[in-house]
């Protein structure tokens, strides 16, 4: 076993948090350092945060990290943010985060950032996870940001998936609902003192509700709606049990739906590494043979299209 | 030339619907089409419209198609929103979208929902706008939501790019602002008679002249910042005489910096056309040998890892 593997395994912060940058750098070792973590890995319990920008998910996740860390349970907390190297927010965002729980050392803290290759996020956020698993995190949460592909394939791996919106959101309730509302266990009206909170709770019931009936039956877990003023650290423990309400269900999980979707988030993972390895390979080709340019040329001076430029380049690739 | 090709060059509707649905659908043969579009195209500005979940991207668009139209130009619009199944949300839009220009034959407006395959959605949008270029549309706006690498990857390929914020975002606007903002020509702040209006443009221009200083003089355009009240048609006229402007500016088209950016964009769709097409061959190769769920079983069975199996996939795949 390599050394860098063995200190992650015995929990060394340092070895952890140069593991997850390699991976989020795409380091080309990292993936021999995940496979000899996997066998030490399947034990964390995953809890998704997610939500739109400003809608409180840091604080909420801060006191939920409060409240985790009393009960003896060590985290591990991955927040992806749409982010680029123009404004570093990744690394901003850290260090703001880092501040209250800074001196635990059973809490562990990184932004993910990469987004290099178009899935890439996906895959670097699950080696990650796969490490602080591996080094004995109990609890990992996953705070993204509910638009964008990406965001919902990354919610997707988590083992409960906690929904966050804000009160008087009205239409756009609307858009963020689409994509996110179908992957939610749990809903949270956080800053719920505001005004119009009880509205949007029930809006978000009656969505539930019409969503219960699209989904005729395949669904055994009625998702809950709850209300928490994160910043005043109100309704944080009634949100915790319900996310051990429903982690309770999960290992109970003897339901057909929910082996099902067991079955299709491994498929989906496997797919994923399938793709993206065989990108890299095929880049990788393409650098070495350095011709890429001229077919930029041709492209640009409009003398072939794309999609038969596409072509000659993979023909090329593959003898 | 295939008949259906040749109705769209004529700018038979019907056709163009079709076309962009199967392309959306990613049937196979579009390929072929596009391939035959493309010596038609080229002559289409591309105008593309960010913008969070409720800043009236939707209206905005809606007052510039009126202003073009009296111009006399013609408008194609492809909106692209993270939708789902679930919803239906892009058919829906289109109806809501279609009612004030829907007796309009110079205005054709489509959305695009597809998200199958990563990077699927900036693949086929393209493909739509070869579409509307070739059957004539003077002007393509591109609607798009600005959180997501799909997003930002679709915004890019606009040749500008206005980016639609609402007032008293206050720090929701630090989130906004890391993917979206370096891609930004022209910014502006809608529901501009809401208070606090001049305090997000103040914040805007603050942040832009941070970004110039970064950029140490690799733009020679400045980004301008405009005010809009698009449900009461306020600054539609100026944002378009800025639109113009950034046209123009890209028209004189010589400046190094420019022409590195248009030589990037046609990389990067090259590359794209090259994953996704590996990427599809080898998982038609996969289904049809069937053996993926054998994988899944030992998978989920933790007998192997992920990073192992999906070697052995493309091993044989590749054989």
């Amino acid at each position: 076993m390599t050394d860098l593997v063995e200190r992650v395994l015995q929990g060394d912060v340092r070895a952890t948090a140069r593991l997850i940058r390699d991976i989020d750098d795409r380091t080309p070792e990292t993936q021999e350092y995940l496979k000899e973590l996997f066998p030490h890995t399947g034990r964390a319990f995953v809890l998704g945060i997610t939500g739109s920008p400003g809608v409180g998910k840091s604080t909420l996740t801060d006191r939920l990290v409060a409240h985790i860390r009393e009960r003896g349970l060590s985290v591990g907390i991955l927040a992806v943010d749409p982010t680029s190297p123009f404004t570093g927010g990744a690394i901003l965002g850290d260090r703001v985060r880092m501040q209250r729980h800074s001196t635990d050392e059973n809490v562990f803290i990184r932004s993910m950032a990469t987004r290099g290759h178009f899935g890439g996020l996906t895959q670097s956020t699950r080696g990650a996870m796969m490490v602080l698993d591996a080094m004995g995190k109990d609890i990992i949460i996953l705070e993204t940001v509910g638009v964008g592909q990406d965001e919902v394939d990354i919610a997707r791996t988590a083992d409960t998936t906690v929904i966050t919106m804000v009160p008087g959101l009205g239409d756009e309730i609307q858009a963020i609902k689409a994509g996110i509302l179908e992957i939610g266990d749990l809903f949270v009206v956080n800053k719920a003192d505001r005004e119009g909170a009880d509205k949007t709770v029930q809006d978000l019931l009656t969505m539930l509700e019409l969503g219960q009936a699209t989904d005729s039956g395949r669904r055994d877990w009625i998702p809950r709606v709850l209300k928490t003023v994160a910043v005043r650290g109100e309704g944080i423990e009634a949100l915790w049990s319900e996310i051990e309400a429903h982690r309770e269900f999960l290992a109970q999980g003897q339901s057909e739906y929910y082996q099902s979707l067991n079955r299709r988030k491994h498929k989906l993972e496997l797919i994923d590494l399938v793709k993206q390895s065989v990108v890299d390979s095929v880049l990788n080709k393409l650098e070495k043979t350095g011709d890429l340019e001229e077919y930029v040329d041709e492209f640009m001076a409009r003398k072939a299209d794309p999609y038969t430029l596409s072509e000659k380049i993979l023909a090329k690739v593959f003898t």
